[in-house]
């Protein structure tokens, strides 16, 4: 069954939307009232390009929110729970946000663009909106606004040696969510070490939207030697490095430490934060629940529809929240939020569309980079 | 140029996404991080089928804001500026939703269930986060969170007929935004006059979400002597009757004023709201934009794919956010978003994606229904 995207004027359109299209995009979602690119026809090829060479990912949905002004430091640590006393400018930070019952909202990168000047790159929700209530409410002296800054993510293997050609040998130094500035004949960048999957590369933000064919079609000269081509955030990279996606793995109960985000959290500092109490007395408490890896066995499945619930003697002990079939593995394997007790796991069934598996928990995530120091250590 | 959407885990589908798909669903978008339908794949069918007789919308995406508990009454108040000192249990009221700054940022129907419980029914965008930033900002003594409430709109001339043989001549006697519990053979539903049109209707909220199809099935059975068929809110339609797409029409600056909203800001008012002495200083100094309704003249226009602009003299002055060829009126028309000072607006030029037009400005709406006071007075 097959449904079209209404494309109009109510959804916005990426900088990269026109050369995106021109490049075969063949199915889209929306993310932060944006459309976005989630596949160009030929999903395995776009698999492995990402894996063995190099994709070009159009992810300006990844919409900045820019906090500025003289109490930009103090609303900036309010806002999230992870200690930003050691914070230069030039890096980022990957940041839970939560809401004052200690409830994950969303999960950006934080970067420090200035004294009294940050960006959150965010995931899928209106975390301007949140900020400005709270700013508001606080009477900060901030302004809290949306830039004119769209990322293209170039990720795999290879994403270090085209970028280095486009730019120069300075970016090999960037370390993980570091970024610089930098002027490709003209288009405005800011480049980061960063990008959702654990292949390696970076984000181009570009800083002017009007050039958005002209930074696209210069990376794909560029790339042509590394045997670039058009791809989105793979699904099948993403569940098996076990990435997070808001929204889509958490719900309206979720706290940062049942999703493996605890690190990140500071319960100990001295500074007020925006669900702190609730935070320390979950941490306090233990969470009730955790995440796992699941191996469901039998045939190749398709990527989950919906969530598929998990069971344990006959009783739902959660969910399968992202599921698909690893090439590399050869593996159907799938991301599940369960309560805390449920011990070594054994005997679990998952209900997938086409009926009841079994399903062995694994230890996260399923396949580590290979050369994981020389991509930066993600997460930091 | 075709994108499939990306149908997965990520967006939630609505309890009546099943029986729509069984429909013939051919386009959809997503709102409120939901799928919603746009298309069954005759476009001119489904907007005759509105204006004559009746259609069925999974409109499920408006999302309900619930608030409740003691300062439920402080909290509403607070966040909206129209006055709701007279707000009864059983009422529905169009409020504005206003940032600090005056700027507008949602225009849910607010239904008051009962004394210190309210829904917000919900455009496009993240109001449960800025409720709850507020709430608790403020330490207000509510809880925040969204209900089992899932709205099926039933519009057109012969929805009222349908509505009745279903459940009764009671309906009848409901007036505009106001409701009604309801069992539909143990289908739990609450009974609005509303909906996202000017031709009439009701707005069927579902609170049950795993009887979504029985309740698709029960009102197309019922509809069967109508013509009934499926729909969504209808582009042309909406344009005809000027209704406001908050997030399409709107910006990141606009103020009620400027978009025909002032009736519902109550300035004068004593109580403190959010955006109050903004609304104020708006109000006296006068909005800066105002909307107008354009006829496009040449040749049938397709909708268009991006806002247009608007120039006079050579000079932008405004944009086109949403264009349709009226079928009812034989001609392009557009609502524009423009500078308030354009008098008459002789000489105005829209730039579509066919090249420049002549545009001549008219009142809004384009269209009035034939009997407004049989269908209730909308958006009171």
């Amino acid at each position: 069954m097959t449904i079209q995207l209404s494309v109009g004027p109510r959804v916005r359109k990426s900088p990269f939307y026109d050369a995106s299209v021109a490049a075969g995009l063949s199915h889209a979602t929306i993310y932060n009232h944006m459309y976005m690119p989630v596949a160009y026809g030929d999903p395995e090829a776009e698999y492995w390009r990402l894996i063995q060479d190099v994709s070009i990912w159009d992810v300006a949905v990844e919409r900045q929110v820019e906090v500025w002004g003289p109490d930009a430091e103090t609303l900036v640590q309010y806002l999230v729970p992870r200690d930003l006393s050691k914070f230069f400018i030039g890096q980022g930070k990957y940041v839970p946000v939560c809401d004052h019952r200690g409830v994950l909202l969303n999960d950006p990168v934080l970067s420090k663009l200035d004294q009294g000047r940050y960006w959150f790159s965010i995931a899928d929700n209106d975390l301007l909106m949140w900020v400005r209530a709270v700013a508001a409410e606080r009477k900060f002296n901030v302004s809290v606004t949306e830039p004119d800054a769209s990322p293209l993510a170039i990720q795999g293997p290879k994403a270090e040696a085209l970028i280095s050609g486009l730019l120069g040998d300075w970016v090999q130094g960037l370390k993980y969510f570091w970024f610089q500035e930098a002027d490709l004949d003209g288009i405005p960048l800011l480049v980061a070490r960063s990008g959702w999957s654990k292949q390696g590369g970076f984000e181009l933000y570009l800083l002017d939207q009007s050039r958005g064919t002209d930074l696209w079609n210069r990376v794909f000269e560029a790339g042509k030697p590394y045997n670039v081509g058009p791809g989105a955030p793979n699904y099948i990279e993403r569940v098996e490095s076990a990435l997070l996606s808001v929204g889509a793995d958490t719900d309206d109960m979720t706290n940062p430490f049942e999703v493996d985000l605890g690190k990140y959290v500071h319960t100990e500092i001295a500074v007020d934060y925006i669900g702190r109490d609730a935070l320390r007395r979950i941490q306090d408490e233990g969470p009730k629940r955790r995440r796992i890896g699941v191996i469901v066995e039998g045939t190749k499945l398709p990527p989950n529809q919906h969530r598929w619930p998990v069971t344990l003697h006959g009783e739902q002990v959660g969910e399968v929240t992202a599921s698909a079939f690893s090439p590399r593995l050869d593996q159907n394997i799938g991301l599940a939020n369960v309560h805390a007790d449920i011990a070594d796991g054994a005997g679990l069934l998952v209900e997938t569309e086409q009926g009841h598996r079994a399903a062995t928990v694994t230890a996260l995530p399923f396949i580590t980079p290979p050369d994981q120091r020389k991509l930066g250590a993600p997460r930091t």
